[in-house]
C-alpha cells in the first residue's frame, strides 16, 4: 500500500511506493488533518475511530517512575477531566474492538526532577484495533509524558449523537520533542498585582501550549509584591495590604507549575526599575528626589540583594535568576553628592559603576547556586566582561541574538516588536513569524540560544483581561519554539485554522482566548462560530 | 455605651445613646465599614477579630432540612475554598476564645424545590465572645443559607502576618432579604456559542452577586444550538457540530444553577428571530426569500413550538418560559402567496396574525405548565388580548412598566438604555441608578414588578470577553434588585468604594471583572492597586 507523505509550507509532496509502516496509515507532516497545537515533530495517523472508555484507565507497568508525588496520576486525570469538556458523558461503550479502554506509560526515569533541560521528548502511539486497546506512551521523564497526555487529549472530541467521546484517525503515531528548551512567558505583578488564581489559570494554558518557563517579574518599581523574610519591610512596597505574596503563596505557585511541567524564572530587576524597594528600606535611595538606581554606594544594598537571592534560592529551584539590569538611566548618581563622592574614591565613573553593580549582583546571584539571566543592555554595554554563565535577554530589536552567540554567550530571544504581548498591534502571526535562530547558522551558535519568551508586562492588564492578551498570541509563538524549522509553516495562513481550532479549545477549557480575526486583545469581530472569529 | 448609626448617601447621620444592641458595636446602614456587596437589608458589628478554625465545621442540628442532595453542604464547602483563595492558611489557630470553630445552620424548611418566589432570606449572627465560637444562620429555606453564605465570605480576609484567615467586626448581626424575587441576567447563545465552562462561571459570580435568574436566550436567528428529541433537525440550525448542547448538557447546566439558587429562565422567541429553525425544517420560512417570521399559516410551526416546549418542560423546570415575540417584522407574510391567502381565508391582517401566532404560543406553554413572559412589544400591540398570566419584559425604553403594571399585568425591567451589558457606554452608575419602581406609587401596583434583568446579548461577546462585559456593572444593578431602597445610595459615588472592593473579589475569584474606572469591558488605565482601578 502506498503511502503519501505529506509536508506542508515551501516542502515538496513525495511519494513513497515500498515504505509500510502502518496499515491504511499516511504520514502527515504538517496540518492536513492532524489538528494538533503544536505540531509534533512526526505524526502519522490512519482513520479509524475509537471510543474512549468511561472509565479510561491509566496503567504504569514497566515504568521506573513511581509517582510518589503524583505528578502523573493527577496529569491523567486533569486531562481527563479536559477531554470532557464537562459534557454529560451518558453513551456507554463496552468493550470491544473499537474501543480505547486507557493509556499505557512507560517513563524511563525515577527522577521527578524538573531541572532545566530536562527530557521532553515523548512517543505516543494508538493502535487501531485489538481485543484491550491500549495507548501507548513512552517517554524519559514524566514531564515527557504529561506532554503525551496534552497530545492525546487534542486527538479527542465529544460525539453528540453517541454523546461518547471519541478519538479520530487511529493508528496514530507521535513521535516528539521540542526544538528549544527554553519556551517562556513573562508576566509582570509589579504594575498590577496578579491574584494567585489567575498566575495558575495562565500555568494551566501554557502546558496547553508546551510552553515551559513562566518568568515572574516579580518587582518592579510601582509595587514589591513579595514577602523577602531576610528583609520584611521590602512587602512594605506593595501596592496594599493584600496584594502582596507570602513565601508560602510563592512555593504553592512554584509546585502548581512543576506538576505541570513549568518551571518558574524569578527575576529581581536592579539597579534600575527598583524604586518600590525604598519605601521599606528608604536608604536603598540614593536620596529621597533620586530614587533610582539604587544606590550604588551603599552596602545595603548588596545585602538585600543577598538576602532576596538567599530567601528566592528556598523557593525558586530554577537554574537560573534574572537580574533585570535594563533601562539603568545613572545620571541621578551623577546629581547625589554622597554617591558622586563615592564615584570618585572609587574612581569609576558612571557606566563603571553600573557595570559594577550587575556584575556584583551576578556574583551574588552565583553564590547562591543560580546562573544570572539579564537584559540586553548589560551585554551591549558590558559584553565579554559579563560572567561567562550569563544569559542575555534580548528584547530590545532582532539583531541582538547573533551578536550573543558570536560572544560565546547564551541568549533568550523577546524582541519587543514581535514578541512583547503589550503590543496590542502585534498580531498572531507577527508572533507566529518571528524565528529566533534569524540570521544565526553556525550550529555551535544556534545551540546558544536557548530559547525565547513572550513578555506580558503588566501596565494595562490585570485579572479581568491577561488571558485575552496573552491568548491566542503566546500559543502561536509556542509553536515556533516547539516544532521542529522544517516543519513550520513559512506562510501564517497555512495555520490559521488550525491555530483557530486550538483557541476554541482553549476558550471550551476556560481560558478566554481572544479572537484570531483581530488585534490583541480583540473582541469577537461579529456574531458567528467560533472558528470563524 | 452609646450606638452611633450611620446611614450614608442622603440619609441622615443619628446619634442614638440609649440603645445597646451588642457591647461595643454599631448599626451601620449604608456602608461605612461595611464591604459587603450587595448591602444586606440590616446590619450591625462590633470590632472584635475572630480567626477562622482551620477546619471550620458546618453543624445543622435542629435543622429540618436533611440535604439529601448535598446542596448545602457543598455549598459551604465552595465557600471554604472561596474564603481561602487559594492562599496557604499556615497559621495555626487553636482552641481559644477569639476562635470561630464553624457555622450552624438552621434551615426550617424540609423543601429543596427552588421555586419562582422561593424565600431567600436568612439571618446571620457572628458572636464576638464565647468558648466555641459559632456563626449562626437561620433560614427558611437552603437558597436563604446559601446567600448568607456568601454574605459570611465576604467578612472573611486573609491575613497575612498571620498566615490565618480572620473575620473583623464580630459582633456580627444581619437580616436579608431581596427587595425583589427575579434579579436576572440574560446570556444569548446564539450569536455566539457559549462553551460549558464559560455559562458555569457565569453562574458562579450570579451566586456572588446574589442574583437570581439566569435568562439563557438559546435561540435565535442565527443558531439553533440546543437538542429537540421531538425535532431532531432543529439543532442543525448550530453554527457548527460541536458548537450544541444536548439535552444532558441543559440538565446541567440546570442543575448546576440550582445548586446555587438560581433558575434557568430558557426562551425560544417566536415568531421573529427564528431564521435558524428553517435550517433543520425550511417549511417554517414562509418561502427560500421570506425567512422570518415563522410562516403562520403552517400548523407545524404551532407543532415545532409544542415540541419544543414539551422537551423544555422535562428540562427547564421554572415557573416561567420566555417566547420572546419582540421586533417582528411582518411584512414578508403579506408579499408571500399562500400566507397572504391564509391571511385573508382567516380574514386577519398582518397584525392580527401576528397576535394569533403570540396568543397560540401563550396557550401552548400553558399546556406544558408555564406562564409565559414576553418581550414589550407583544404589550404595546396587543395589551390586554394578552394571557393575564402574561409577564411583560420590557427593554425598549424606561416608560413600559408603569403601563403593564396599570394594566394589572407583571413586569420584568430590562430598559436597553440602562441595563443592557451589550451597550458599553452605560456605566456601572448607571447599572446602578435604574429603578425599576421609577414612577410606579402604588403598592399593589409596585407588587407587580417581579425585578429586573440585565441583558448580555452575544453580537461581540464569547467565552474571551463574556466575563468582562458582564461584571461589575451587573453586580451594580444587583444590588438595585436585592438592597432595600431606602438603603440604597443616592449618588453612586457613595459606593464607588464597596463596588471596587467587591470587583477586586470576583478577579480574586476568578471572574474576570473588568475595572470600574473604564468603560464596559474596558482594562485598567494605567498601572496601580486594584481598588483604583
Amino acid at each position: 500500500m502506498p503511502l503519501r507523505e505529506v509536508t506542508g509550507g515551501g516542502g515538496r509532496r513525495v511519494f513513497l511506493g515500498f515504505v509500510v509502516v502502518y496499515l491504511l496509515a499516511f504520514v502527515v507532516k504538517v496540518d492536513g488533518d492532524v489538528h494538533l497545537w503544536p505540531m509534533p515533530a512526526s505524526v502519522s495517523r490512519g482513520s479509524r475511530t475509537l471510543y474512549l472508555s468511561n472509565d479510561l484507565a491509566l496503567k504504569t507497568h514497566g515504568s521506573k517512575f513511581s509517582d510518589g508525588s503524583g505528578i502523573l496520576k493527577d496529569g491523567f486525570e486533569r486531562m481527563v477531566e479536559l477531554v470532557r469538556e464537562s459534557r454529560s458523558v451518558e453513551g456507554q461503550v463496552h468493550g470491544s474492538d473499537n474501543v480505547l479502554a486507557g493509556l499505557h506509560v512507560v517513563v524511563s526515569s525515577s527522577n521527578d526532577s524538573l531541572y532545566y533541560g530536562v527530557d521532553e521528548s515523548y512517543k505516543l502511539s494508538i493502535p487501531a484495533t485489538g481485543n484491550s486497546i491500549y495507548g501507548y506512551i513512552e517517554a524519559s521523564t514524566v514531564y515527557g509524558a504529561l506532554h503525551a497526555f496534552e497530545t492525546f487529549s487534542q486527538l479527542c472530541d465529544f460525539n453528540l449523537m453517541t454523546r461518547t467521546i471519541e478519538l479520530h484517525g487511529a493508528p496514530w503515531n507521535i513521535i516528539d520533542q521540542p526544538r528549544f528548551s527554553y519556551r517562556g512567558l513573562l508576566i509582570d505583578t509589579s504594575r498590577h498585582y496578579q491574584p494567585l488564581s489567575t498566575i495558575k489559570k495562565v500555568i494551566d494554558a501554557m502546558a496547553y501550549s508546551k510552553l515551559n518557563v513562566l518568568h515572574w517579574h516579580i518587582v518592579d518599581r510601582e509595587s514589591f509584591p513579595i514577602e523577602i523574610p531576610s528583609y520584611p519591610k521590602l512587602w512594605n512596597g506593595a501596592y496594599s495590604y493584600s496584594e502582596r505574596y507570602t513565601v508560602a503563596d510563592a512555593k504553592e505557585i512554584v509546585q502548581y507549575a512543576e506538576k505541570r511541567g513549568i518551571n518558574v524564572l524569578a527575576e529581581i530587576d536592579v539597579p534600575g526599575h527598583a524604586i518600590s524597594w525604598g519605601i521599606g528600606y528608604p536608604s536603598l535611595w540614593p536620596s529621597a528626589n533620586c530614587q533610582e538606581p539604587l544606590d550604588v554606594s551603599n552596602e545595603l544594598a548588596f545585602k538585600v540583594i543577598d538576602g532576596i537571592l538567599s530567601d528566592f534560592s528556598k523557593i525558586f529551584k530554577f537554574k537560573f535568576v534574572h537580574l533585570g539590569g535594563d533601562e539603568v538611566n545613572t545620571s541621578c548618581w551623577a546629581t547625589s553628592s554622597h554617591v558622586n563622592k563615592w564615584l570618585d574614591n572609587h574612581r569609576m565613573n558612571e557606566s563603571d559603576a553600573y557595570k559594577y553593580f550587575v556584575l556584583r549582583t551576578q556574583s551574588i546571584a552565583e553564590k547562591h547556586g543560580y546562573e544570572p539571566i539579564n537584559w540586553e543592555e548589560t551585554f551591549n554595554n558590558f559584553g565579554n566582561k559579563l560572567n561567562p554563565k550569563t544569559v542575555v535577554h534580548n528584547w530590545l530589536g532582532g539583531g541582538v541574538a547573533p551578536a550573543v552567540a558570536a560572544a560565546g554567550l547564551r541568549c533568550i530571544v523577546s524582541n519587543q516588536d514581535k514578541w512583547y504581548l503589550d503590543h496590542l498591534d502585534t498580531t498572531w502571526q507577527d508572533f507566529y513569524m518571528n524565528e529566533p535562530l534569524k540570521n544565526i547558522s553556525k550550529p555551535e551558535q544556534q545551540r546558544l540560544i536557548l530559547g525565547g519568551e513572550v513578555c506580558m508586562w503588566g501596565e494595562t492588564v490585570d485579572a479581568s483581561d491577561i488571558e485575552q492578551t496573552i491568548w491566542p498570541r503566546a500559543a502561536a509563538a509556542a509553536e515556533r519554539l516547539w516544532t521542529p524549522f522544517e516543519m513550520l509553516a513559512e506562510d501564517p495562513k497555512q495555520v490559521t485554522t488550525r491555530l483557530a481550532r486550538f483557541r476554541c479549545l482553549l476558550d471550551r477549557r476556560g481560558v478566554a482566548a481572544a479572537p484570531l480575526a483581530a488585534p490583541g486583545r480583540g473582541v469577537p469581530l461579529g456574531k458567528g462560530a467560533c472558528l470563524r472569529q
